[in-house]
């Protein structure tokens, strides 16, 4: 149901969520009901039929409907979705394979669709991901600290999510990127828009290794509501969130105050008790987040989350449920060896950006393991022979 | 019970709980549980009398009892209390109207006995006191951190017990001290003993404003399992344990952990988490101990125990249930404003070290306020029309 590089025609409830995306506002709770209640094509079909035929839609008064009516008047979706593919982008919706379950757990809050920049497959990294997230105006010791989780977490195999922001944000991405790992950004605007202006350059970064996405339409510029909103996004995708630093009522508290309502770890960093950029997080802490100081600390956190987990060997999938591009760098690993992505990349027939990503995405799904700055396969692969806990525990 | 600066002739019972302060190491849970079974005077008179009778004296091998019996056949307790008194310091122990039953928590562990230089009453600045240590390598942060909040913890009529060693202990003791407070040092040796050297000044200073303590007999010297036993000590006597800075396997996390099973409340200050003197912090802050920045947050979690907690306002003795030079200063209170207690010491006849220890005793009871750098009385008193809480909440 995705609709990917400008092959397949999509269908009428793709087409009618990615024109939504241009009439509802992120997190719009009346949209999310009506969108439950009707799907997206009948809304769509209500919002420019008729006047009178949108008592159906209950709730919003006239003023706000006739707001969502002027939107929907002048939406087109078929352009959009064009366009965005031919900018190598791509739209992701409810029912789509590729659709991260977990951003449901916003009940009717969820995004309508997702719109994404980048190669991997978003649902297999956010399975693996954790927010890293920060004030703006961060401190030389928080801008460290998080270059250093997302470092630590990257070269674990984790994807660093985060809202491309100066200051901490920034980092985290950069701390991943460094590490040669996997990274997100979730932004507030169209994945188009290159916001802020002077991290155009990083974000591109980020696209061509990782990924970028947002709930927005292309060209949407980024509003204070929209930053807010965009946070619980980051805290859904995601299966825990890290706050470096933050002053007092600081948006990225708002992320995480979100993370624990949804029931994700909730995390801080500590610094100095004389710090106002740590008062926002040492306030967390006393209201329930967990401490932690290092990426270990931080994975042994989100890394037992029951079902939600992938294990921590022997893949998930089947090997022939995989995605051909990614059974193709699967196939490319030498056996009984590492190998750096470069040679796998050789090997594949694919660029080294692809490469890396699919071997995160391999990764999360415990196909393959990460060696120095190299990729091997993971011991137990299917049909290699794998056994269980109980017999492992017994042969000893 | 206790044997004050020379006057009544200690009973049998005191005399022999001094004489084992110089048998028993502290936290000796032979001897605490030989005392729970015989009495101090029957077991002084085992320990002194014919070796068969020994028998009695389970638990400890026949080498370990030779050892309690050289010492006790040395011990001179009317000489070292004689000796104690000339030089200021008195003996107080179970039963005393002055022993902190809140030491009673250790069971078998409790001290024999403890010795005290300083004019205070020790059962009364116990309810309100609170400890406050860490490393003795400390950075500046720990040092700035330690000195404020015993600041804050002093200006709001809370005692600062610490350990009197250099790094944080000196740095919170100099706090109070500096804020006009009341501070408590326990030291794991003589209280005569003025150990560590460089502190001896700090010590005397201490002796004067407040109160020095320990349960070893005067002369005796520092070992390092009496380091880590004072630190019990310190973990009961108070309220809670606040600890500033510590590595990890640090004594500091000793006293935090043994406050921990006694159940009070546990504290950590946050640093850097690139700070190798916070990582102890940290790792107990992640083992259940409360995150706390400064005196308001230690406040808030060691002022509401149930009954131990003194009323905020409004006293918790009747008037005539005080100690007279507690009673004399109290009078010379004026009515209506607020005095310093150069003025009050002037009114009571009393000289001001020990009218602000008594100020200090009459706050944790509820008789009298600070305002600014004077005292005043408190706004409800006895037998001033005091109304219980449902009255007042009637009355709006």
């Amino acid at each position: 149901m995705s609709a990917a590089g400008g092959a397949p025609e999509p269908g009428p409830e793709v087409l009618a969520r990615a024109a939504l995306t241009r009439v509802l506002e992120p997190g719009d709770e009346h949209g999310g009901r009506w969108l439950r209640e009707f799907g997206a094509a009948r809304l769509m079909g209500l919002l420019t039929g008729p006047e009178a035929r949108c008592g159906a839609l209950t709730g919003a008064g006239p003023e706000r409907l006739a707001g969502y009516r002027r939107r929907a008047a002048v939406a087109q979706p078929r352009r959009d979705l064009a366009q965005a593919a031919g900018a190598g982008c791509r739209f992701v919706c409810p029912g789509s394979a590729q659709w991260p379950t977990q951003l449901d757990d916003l009940g009717d809050a969820r995004p309508v669709g997702l719109w994404l920049r980048g190669g991997p497959d978003l649902r297999t990294w956010a399975l693996r991901s954790v927010a890293v997230v920060g004030a703006r105006a961060c401190t030389p010791y928080g801008s460290h600290m998080a270059q250093t989780l997302a470092a630590g977490l990257a070269e674990r195999g984790w994807v660093v999510v985060s809202g491309a922001a100066y200051g901490i944000d920034g980092a985290a991405h950069r701390g991943a990127l460094a590490a040669g790992g996997a990274t997100a950004a979730v932004l507030a605007c169209g994945v188009d828009v290159g916001y802020p202006r002077g991290h155009a350059g990083l974000l591109g970064r980020i696209a061509r290794q990782g990924l970028v996405l947002g709930e927005l339409p292309p060209g949407a510029h980024p509003t204070p509501s929209r930053f807010v909103l965009r946070n619980r996004v980051i805290a859904a995708l995601t299966r825990g969130t890290v706050v470096v630093e933050a002053a007092l009522r600081s948006g990225s508290l708002v992320t995480a105050r979100r993370a624990l309502r949804l029931g994700r770890p909730t995390m801080g960093v500590p610094g100095p008790a004389t710090s106002g950029l740590s008062a926002g997080v040492h306030e967390l802490l006393r209201g329930g987040a967990e401490l932690v100081t290092d990426a270990d600390e931080i994975i042994e956190l989100v890394g037992d989350m029951g079902e939600l987990a992938p294990a921590r060997r022997g893949p998930v999938l089947a090997r022939d449920l995989l995605a051909p591009a990614a059974a193709r760098v699967l196939e490319a690993l030498p056996a009984g060896r590492a190998a750096k992505p470069e040679e796998i990349s050789l090997a594949a027939g694919t660029g080294t950006d692809e490469v890396i990503g699919r071997l995160y995405e391999l990764h999360s799904l415990g196909f393959v393991e990460r060696q120095g700055d190299g990729w091997r396969l993971a011991p137990r692969a299917p049909g290699e022979g794998a056994q269980s806990g109980a017999d492992r525990r017994g042969g000893r």
